[in-house]
Parts: C-alpha cells; sequence; structure tokens
C-alpha cells in the first residue's frame, strides 16, 4: 500500500483538482525522456548492485549532506571525510533522526516516493523505523530486481543521456551499447578542456591532444581536437553537449584575437578576466560546431560553484556548498545570438538558477529566437513552487512549444520516476488551473499534458 | 454566439468567483480611457478601411510575428522583407496553421476576443477553419462600421492619446479634432531629439531648430525648442510626455557641464557614456518643463532595442527582437526625484520591464514621492499573470492610489477592447481575492473596481 | 465587539481555510517572542503613559507618513518639521480623511487591529468617526491599563529586545529589570562607531574610547572596546547584535591592512571605497566576536537611506524616504562565511529587502552554512503577501529550522499584536495550503505551526 496521497500536489479547488487529475491520468504512464543528468555510466554498462541505503540515498547526494550539514551535523558523521564514519547504518540514523528537516522539500517528497513506490517500504521513515527501513532498504538491494538495469525497463525509461567529459573513453557507454543500444547516450561536457580555472586545465589540453590526434598547441589544432571529441561522442550515440558556466557570458571574437587568447590560456598567463573571455568566446565556438554538426547545445550557468573553500579543500566537490548568483542573459547571449541565432540547425536550451531572469529575458529571448527553447527549472528550482513559477513566468510570452520539457538531471537513480512524477503533477495542475479560470480549453490542455511530460524534451533533444 | 466563456479569468474558488463576478459587472460597461498607445492618428484623421486580416492581426504585430518566427517561420512567410510573400491569404494561413502555438498567451487572448466580439466570428481560429475566416473578416472590414472612428464610438472609447515624434506636425490630429475635439489627443515623445543614439540624431536637431525657429546649436536655444514643441503638443490637446530609454538613469548636472556635454553630444563625438548621461540629463529636463507646463511624464524604461543585428538590418525595428534588461530605479532616480521629486506640480508615471523593482524598489518609491505613480503592467507584463503579480508586488506598499490606471498601450486598433476587458477581469479577480481573505470589504472593492478601470488613469493623465 | 474578521488573512478554498483555522487555533494564543524590535526602551524603564492618537498612530510612523506624503500632504500637516500643526486632532482628522489610502496595505490591517482589539473602539475609522475616535482613544490613554507595562503583560508578551546604539548607557534597561528581569533586553547595535558615513562618527569613537578606557585611535584598541562594550550588553541581558548596513559586503583583510583601513576610516580620509570596505571588515569582526562572546548576530542590508535630500534636511530620519536597492549575498558573505562560517558558536541571521535574493541566494546559503538563520520578511514585506513569498521561496530550499520565526521589528508598540496575529495566521494559511495539496501531514504541519510562531525565535536567538 503506497504512502503518498493520489491527490498530491494537485490543486486544492475541488473543480480545479479534478481537471488535474484528468490530465494527469493522460500522462502518469507515459515512458520517461532522461535527456540530461547525472546517472552513473557504469550502472548502465556493468549493472552493479547497490551496496546499502546510506550508500543510496544519503552520502552521495548533495541536497541530503548539505541540509544536515546546515544544522550542525559534521560531515564526518555522514560518511564523508578523513576519519568520517564508515557503518552505514549509523549515517543512516543520524539521517533518520532528522528527516523532519525535510519537511516542504523536495527532497522529501523523492525520498518518500522511492522508499514507498519503489523500494516497497510501508512505514513512514522517522527515527522508530529507521533500523526497519535500513534492513528492508538493504535486503531488496540484493535482489536482481534492483540492480540498474532492471530499474530502466520498470521504471519504463524510454531514453536516458549521461553527462560525459569531453576525456572519456566512454567505454561503459559501449558496454551498455550491448544491452540497450541508443537507449544509454553520452552528452558532451567540455568545462575540463573549456575552463581555465578547471582543476587540471592544461594536463586536460595535452590528454585533449592525445586523444585526438590534433595539435592542442594551436587554436585551430584546438577547436579541431573539438570537432574530433565530438564525433566520437556521436557515433556513441550522444545527440547534445553542456556547458556548466559561472555566467552565461558569451563573446564572438575575431579569430586572430581568439587564437591570441587561447594562448594565454594555454601558457597559464591567463587573468581572471581571460578566463571569464576565454569561456564566453568558447560558448559561441561550440555552438557554430552545433551548427556543423547538430548537437543541442545546453547552457547551465549561474552556480558559484564550492563556495565554501573549507569544504571543498576537506570533502571535495558536490557537496551542497554550489551557491547561485544573478545571472543576466539578454547582453550575455548578445554575442551569440548574433553570430548564429538564427540558423536553422541550432538549438540552444537555457537553464538559470536566477528565476528573475524568466519572465524578464528567457521568455522574451525564446519567444524571439528560433534556436532557442527554455530548459525546466533546474536545481533548487526542480520543485512544486518552482515549476509553478517557471510556467507563470514564462507561458505567457514565450508559449509552451519554445520549452524544452522536463528532465530529472538527477544523480540519484531511484529518485527518477519521483521527479517525473512531481513535474507530470506540477504541470497538470498548472494547466487544470488555465482551464477553470478560462485561458485554456480542456481540450487542448489534454493535447499539451502529452507534450510537458515527454514529446517536448524527444523533440527538443532530437532523441 | 460569444466563444469567450463569460467567467474568463475569474479565480476558480467559487465564492472568490461571485463576487469577481460582481465587481467586474459594475466595472465592465464602463468608456475606454486610453491614455497611452500607439494607434496611428491617420485612422483617426482620415477614416481608413482596413485591408485585410493579414495586415489586421499579422503583419504588424510585433508579438504574433516573433512568437511565429521563434518557431522556424522566415519573417519572408510573414510578408516581411525583401521579397516577401504579397498574398495575405497565404501570410494568413502561415498564422492559423500556427495559433497553438499562442495558447496561454495574451495574444491568443486579444485575437480571439477581436474574432469574436467585435468582428462576430462564431468559429475558433484553427487550420481548417482559415480560409473562412480570412474570408469572413476581409468582408467585414469593407463595411462602414469597422472603420476606425466607428470602432472609436462602438468601443465606448472616452479619450485616446496617440504616442508621436516630437517632430511630427499632428496634422492628423487636426483633421481628427474635426471629427472629435479633445477625444483624440497626442503624446510628445521626443527620443528621436534626446536620443544621441537615434537614427538621424543630427539632422533631427535641425529639424528641430526649423521647425521651433530656435538655435539648437546651443544648450540654452535647444531646451527652448523642446518648450516651443511641447507648446505646440499641448495646443493640440496633449496632456502628457513619454520617454522611451533603455535605462531609467537621470541626472542633474550643472547647466554649464550640461552644456558641454550637448556640444559633444551635438557635434557627433559623444562617447557611449556621454550618450547616456545626455538621455538622463534630459529626464531632469523634462521633469523641469513638466513641472512649468503640467504635462505628465512617461517613462518606459529597460528595453534593448532590435537585440538582433540581422533582423534589424533586414527587416527594421518592431519585429519583437527587443528584450528586457535588469532595470534599477532607486538609484537611477535619485538626481531627478532630488531636483524636482516635490515640486506639486509633476507628476512621473514609471513603467518597467524588470518585475523585481515592483515590490523592492518602484513601490516604496511610489509611497513616497508625491510626483511619482506606478503605470500598469507593461508589454510582456500586459497580461493574467504580469497583472497579478503588479498588484500583489506593489499594493501592500504603494496603495491603489499611486498607481496610474490601466493603458491598453497599443498598435493592434482591434485588440483595445480585449486589453481592457483583461484588466478590468484581472483587478476584479484580485479585488475579490482581498475580500474573500478579508483583507478589504466588498463595499470597498466596489470602490476601487472603478477607480482601477477608469478614474485613476483620468486624473494621473489629467484627461 | 470586534470590526475584525475572524477568518482574515486565511485562504478562499473552505477545505483549506479550515485547516489554516485549526493550525491557528494552537498557536494564537502562545506567548509573543519579540528578538528585535524599535519599541522605546523608556516605555519599559519609567512606564510614561501615552499622550494622544495622534502621536501614537501618525507622527511617529515612517509608513503612515510616507504614504500621506506620496499623495500630496505635506509633513508640517503631520505635525513635522518647522512652524508644523501643533494640534493633535486636526493631525488625527487628516489622517482618518485619507484612510482610504491604505486600503490593502498591513499598515491598515495593523491601525484596525489596534483600535478595535486593543483599544475596544467599536467603530470603524472614517473621517465621520474621526472625532470620536480621537476622543476615545485619547481617553483611554489616560488609564494604567494602557501604560506600556501594562500592555506588555496583557500582550502576553514572553521577552522584548530592544534596538540600542553601542554607545548607549542602557539606563532604561536597569529600570526595567527592577520590574521584569530578563524581559526586556538591550541588543548591541553599533552602527554608530562602524560606520564611517553615520553622522558623528569622530566623535562617535571618542565617546567609545571614553566609555570603555580602550583607546580608539589604534585598530586592536578599537576592537577591544567593541568586546568591552559587547560585555556591557551582555550584562544587561543582551542576546543579539544588530547591523544595519547598505549593502551585505563583507571582508577578511589581513589585520595589517585592517588597521591601515581603519586609520584612514578614523582620521576621516576615507574614500566612498573605504567607508564600504571598513563596514564590510567590521561585519567580520563582529561575527568573530560572536564566536567568542556567543552573541547572535542580525545583519539587516539593503535600505538606500533618506533618498531624499530636501526630506532629510527638513524633517530629519526615519520619515519613509529610505529606499531598498538590489542587494547581493553569495558574494558579498563570502569573505565572512569563509572566515567564521562553520564556527559552532556562530549564529548570523540575515535579513533581505531584495526578495529576488530568497530563493536564488539566501536559501541556498542557509541551506548550507550551520551558522546562518533566515530572518523573516522584512519592513515592506512584513505583510501578507510578503509573508506568502518568503516561505514559498524558501522553504523548499531551506526547509522550516533555519528559519529564525518571527519578529516585529516596530516602533508602535500597539501594532504589536496585530503583527505576530499577522504572522501566526498567514503561517497558518501557509501550512494549510501544504496540507491540502498534500505536501504535509496536518500531523506535521502541527508540529511546525508553534515553531514558526515562537519557538524557532526563542531558539535562533538564545532567548
Amino acid at each position: 500500500m503506497s504512502l503518498l496521497h493520489p491527490d498530491r500536489l494537485f490543486p486544492a479547488d475541488p473543480a480545479t483538482r479534478a481537471i488535474a487529475r484528468g490530465l494527469y491520468a493522460q500522462v502518469q504512464g507515459l515512458p520517461l525522456v532522461c535527456p540530461h543528468g547525472h546517472t552513473d555510466p557504469l550502472w548502465w554498462g556493468d549493472n552493479p548492485a547497490f551496496s546499502d541505503a546510506a550508500q543510496l540515498f544519503v552520502i552521495p547526494d548533495h541536497y541530503v549532506v548539505r541540509m544536515l550539514v546546515s544544522q550542525g551535523v559534521a560531515f564526518e558523521a555522514l560518511g564523508i571525510g578523513e576519519g568520517a564514519e564508515t557503518d552505514p547504518r549509523k549515517i543512516w540514523r543520524t539521517f533518520a533522526e532528522r528527516y523532519h528537516l525535510f519537511l516542504g522539500t523536495p527532497s522529501r517528497l523523492w525520498i518518500d516516493h522511492a522508499l514507498s513506490e519503489v523500494l516497497g517500504i510501508d512505514m513512514p521513515l522517522n527515527p522508530n523505523t529507521a533500523d526497519d527501513i535500513f534492513d528492508a532498504v538493504n535486503a531488496a538491494l540484493t535482489r536482481p530486481e534492483f540492480r540498474p538495469r532492471a530499474l530502466y525497463e520498470r521504471f519504463n525509461i524510454e531514453v536516458i543521456a549521461t553527462t560525459d567529459s569531453a576525456l572519456d573513453d566512454l567505454a561503459p557507454h559501449e558496454r551498455a551499447a550491448d544491452w540497450a543500444e541508443g537507449r544509454v547516450v553520452p552528452t558532451y561536457r567540455p568545462d575540463a578542456v573549456v575552463d581555465p580555472n578547471f582543476e587540471g586545465f592544461s594536463a586536460n589540453l595535452e590528454t585533449l591532444s592525445s586523444l585526438t590526434g590534433c595539435d592542442t598547441s594551436t587554436w585551430q589544432g584546438y577547436l579541431e581536437a573539438h570537432r574530433t571529441r565530438r564525433r566520437y561522442f556521436i557515433q556513441r550515440g550522444a545527440t547534445a553537449t553542456d556547458h556548466g558556466h559561472p555566467t552565461a557570458q558569451t563573446l564572438d571574437l575575431p579569430q586572430a584575437e581568439a587564437a591570441l587568447l587561447y594562448d594565454r590560456v594555454r601558457q597559464g598567463s591567463a587573468t581572471k578576466g581571460d578566463a571569464e573571455a576565454f569561456r564566453a568566446q568558447m560558448l559561441t565556438e561550440m555552438a557554430r560546431m552545433s551548427c556543423e554538426d547538430g548537437l543541442v547545445m545546453q547552457l547551465h550557468a549561474g552556480s558559484r560553484r564550492n563556495h565554501s573553500g573549507s569544504v571543498f579543500a576537506q570533502y571535495g566537490r558536490d557537496r551542497g556548498f554550489d551557491i547561485p548568483v544573478r545571472t543576466g542573459w539578454t547582453e550575455a547571449l548578445h554575442p551569440l545570438l548574433n553570430a548564429v541565432g538564427h540558423d536553422p540547425n541550432l538549438t540552444l536550451i537555457l537553464f538559470t538558477l536566477d528565476e528573475t531572469a524568466y519572465a524578464r529575458e528567457l521568455a522574451p529571448l525564446a519567444g524571439a529566437y528560433p534556436c532557442l527553447r527554455l530548459g525546466p527549472p533546474w536545481w533548487f528550482h526542480d520543485s512544486y513552487e518552482g515549476m509553478r513559477r517557471f510556467r507563470e513566468a514564462t507561458t505567457e510570452t514565450a508559449g509552451f512549444w519554445n520549452t524544452a520539457g522536463f528532465n530529472d538531471d538527477t544523480r540519484a537513480l531511484l529518485s527518477i520516476p519521483a521527479r517525473h512524477d512531481v513535474a507530470r503533477r506540477c504541470d497538470s495542475a498548472y494547466l487544470a488551473g488555465l482551464v477553470t479560470t478560462h485561458r485554456l480549453s480542456e481540450e487542448d490542455a489534454q493535447r499539451i499534458a502529452p507534450l510537458l511530460a515527454r514529446d517536448l524534451a524527444k523533440a527538443a533533444y532530437k532523441l
């Protein structure tokens, strides 16, 4: 028996709720299209068993870890860092005793869903049930039906994209292809060889050279190396690139100037401004390559990574200390859009952590330039209120067809159905509100619901 | 029979909806006060017939054009640019086949309203009905009751202001005056002689000189020329000026410094900073003139015009590629407000495309300075959600009386009743929500509804 | 009989309203914890009678004064400035005649509540009742039960903090302690000796020196003087400091550099950049002292004080012309948080006037750093919509336990119960909405409601 209410996330007004139910019923069972996320390719390549509940739900989940840390829990108590707790049961208890901290957050929605719907646990998680649930989860994880490939089938995933370094050999993807050709595809993420501030940037350029046989000591050779790697990714099923930048700045410098900039960057003599300029220039170069090879381009901008120096030094990346900053798009994208914004072969999907840009900049831009699509609410905004604000702020200017559907963006495999379910419920609720306020006919809402749940993502990502 | 639902845009909650209905019933039939917009003065001066549905609804409407372009339609297919399609029926079909793109947008509300309520079309627009509706619209347009002056009367317009270049001779207004004295008034819009980046700025200054007999080669002569033109507009019924600036920046330089700045600007040696400074200084000068001659001042700030260089070069202005940018007001208006912010003869109405300023800056400013009023939600925000956000973000700090009512801001004559109707419905919905949550008595709501629909606009614009 | 509706501020939807009622019933009668506000310590030390309705409700209330001024009322008519009106009845009438201006604002909610619930007036305020209400209020004020200490008891205040200059001798607090030990506590607000732009800054440094016996001509002596004053405040019950800064900028300069900066600041040769840098550095120094002495730190950032030069010159501070500006937090707090953000002895409570930071910066920061808590919606946002936006924007990322409960932040004694009542109603409404949309169980909502009403404030402020 499910612990989740069948009407969760639907509007309170009874008439609107009835319509939302109807729309959701239509899309609830559609296959999951997962065009952007961070699942581990090894899961798909090697189909390993997950070890335990703490490893599955706590230790690697930056949403969970940061919330516990924010309330005084030490990283070490969560199994992170030198001399950390090694007993997963103790880590799980630390989490379960503080599960109330997640009331009202999407993490709680996702974890409740995973426990109840995926793992079949019929008790609510709290300090009293912690041990029983820990044991039940671990017992489940030993069974074949909880291995990644079985979950893929059970979740009704149609296709899933991973996010992979430009330097990755994609070997797990090849092994996955033996199992499910074309249903697990890589994404070209070149931050490690595009961002001069990335750890090991110089060495990465050399690796890029050796992988491609291109001379990365010249600007033209460096660009050619990207083209070569992109072809490598395309041959293994990639349909998209992804770019995680601190800002949305783009540039379109004369090639001679770009070559000089590259020289400074390559030789390690780049100023802070040079680094930003180089990232900006490379977005336009990547867009130009997309015009050639057809890879859909994604831009995730506006996160100040590793805000806490001590957390980064002691515990590394992705520990919940990436904090958004204000992000402008209108001026920032101007160089790129003026270079290639009307190229019919380009699709550029935009993701923001600064919601103020939705109505002010992003919807007007996407409602004009043919290459642009709006990605779904991202990260902190991948939530009930976040999705509501996104639709309310973008639809009136950009409509529905300039959005790119949903993606789950997750590292947590068991949360995938929960995340799609939340999006399908929230979009059904939004559409139902349009219907009861007579801004949309019920017929049109029924036509749009599956677009938002599945079809727009497939189309935008060419999947 | 109308295709529009009588309860459209009203709240879903039945009790709130009943109150909204009652409030709307009170204001639905009030005359339309249109203090700011872009109707063509020739319509009022010469009362021409409109040619066809494509010319009426598609080609000149930047909301419609940009949405179609954003989904891959060529400008040429919309009758715009060299070698463009010339058959209006084909243009209309291109539009009708993609009318679903407008689901959820205000454009669709407006066009549905115009087709159903103004033109009496009793079929929904879609690819199957495209030709029949095209023929029906065109047939209607040949009839006298669809000429501009007849529509003016039928729409129950009380007064309408156009927006006119400072260099305009206002001849159509004089011809309109023979028909309806004082009911079609011009607005003084001096961007062409205030913005050094305006096309033909130098030539415009010479025209200004020859129109006024003032020596625009000196700062004092230039200011005197403005005073002269403003008198010319006032004599023809103007009660307001309008200023479209990229930012809200104002300045109050010492006059000697302003004169030097003007010299640089006039001689074409202005830097980018000079141009911004000159526009900023001129806002304060215009405010000072308003203190003298009583013209109400409007400031529309925050649009990055002609974002796509290629669209501007090939297809010209107002094609949907003006994109908002972040706009600060607190610091920007400081010089002007410190110069004349307490002058009882000044009214300055502010319009923003950056909604984040509503609660943070604009409502606190308008809730303090006696000269300030908040203009209604503008452009992308002239919509159901935009109006809701505006009221929710401004009312608690600025109240109702520091707002300036509604204006339709439109180039599309047939959309005027729709736009006022949307505003009246949205304000009724907002007030009804205050009533059911007991933040306002129903009696007070009934008192406020007509203010928002008509009276505040008349008062703010001195009409 | 109360004029206030018992269901005010509750959601319109009947099912949600019923839940909100139940939650509110639980918290309505809880004692008031008032950890931050601006009540006059003399009220608590000396228990004086209030003079009249105009002094109580109009003249010192910057919310009321600015709104009347924004609609053309002269400060002088409100009893402010040279040659001002001195008859409180006339001032009251000026207010009452324009009481409609406050429709839809929190000021009206608060004043209606104070008149009806605190003073027992059973007529609505309007021009016709102005004189009768004026007389009734004044008659009440002569009675002992309307003196401050009696109101303290009647309001069921558990503890109240005032906000006091670092240079204050806290004598009224000592007299208050005789009456109610530990129930009226001071707060250390050092702006006068931390902000180089504060009026009389140099003289203030000398006063600081003479009060503490520390040599404020050196950086170390100056810091020691702060430590000494903080101890003085702690001995008199203080548990917190408060910092009102134009921006949230912090710095963590090397001490030698900070000492040089202090020299420039002390000698009056500070540039504008130096002043900002010094304030920024002092926030980090204050945080370090909090790590030592345990005082909870509050930061109120983002107000452009005294925006109108002429209002400041003629009528002084706090007249309603402080206007918010954009405020960034992620980069601004970086130096402080990297210095002491993980110190278990630090609590830093953040208040913003820029709501765009809620979801983008403040909730992610508070949902990660253990020292951070989010203060309740502040000033213009201390309202129905402001509270709604705060919860909707912060809960999903920061949860409930990273917020600091409510504080009334008021100078207006009679508004204290109204303000807490509004917060309790709004939070009940918000929680009820989570329950009907099945984002929270009713049981969990019942557990959280008293936290928001009282317990989180007590805990965050160590009261």
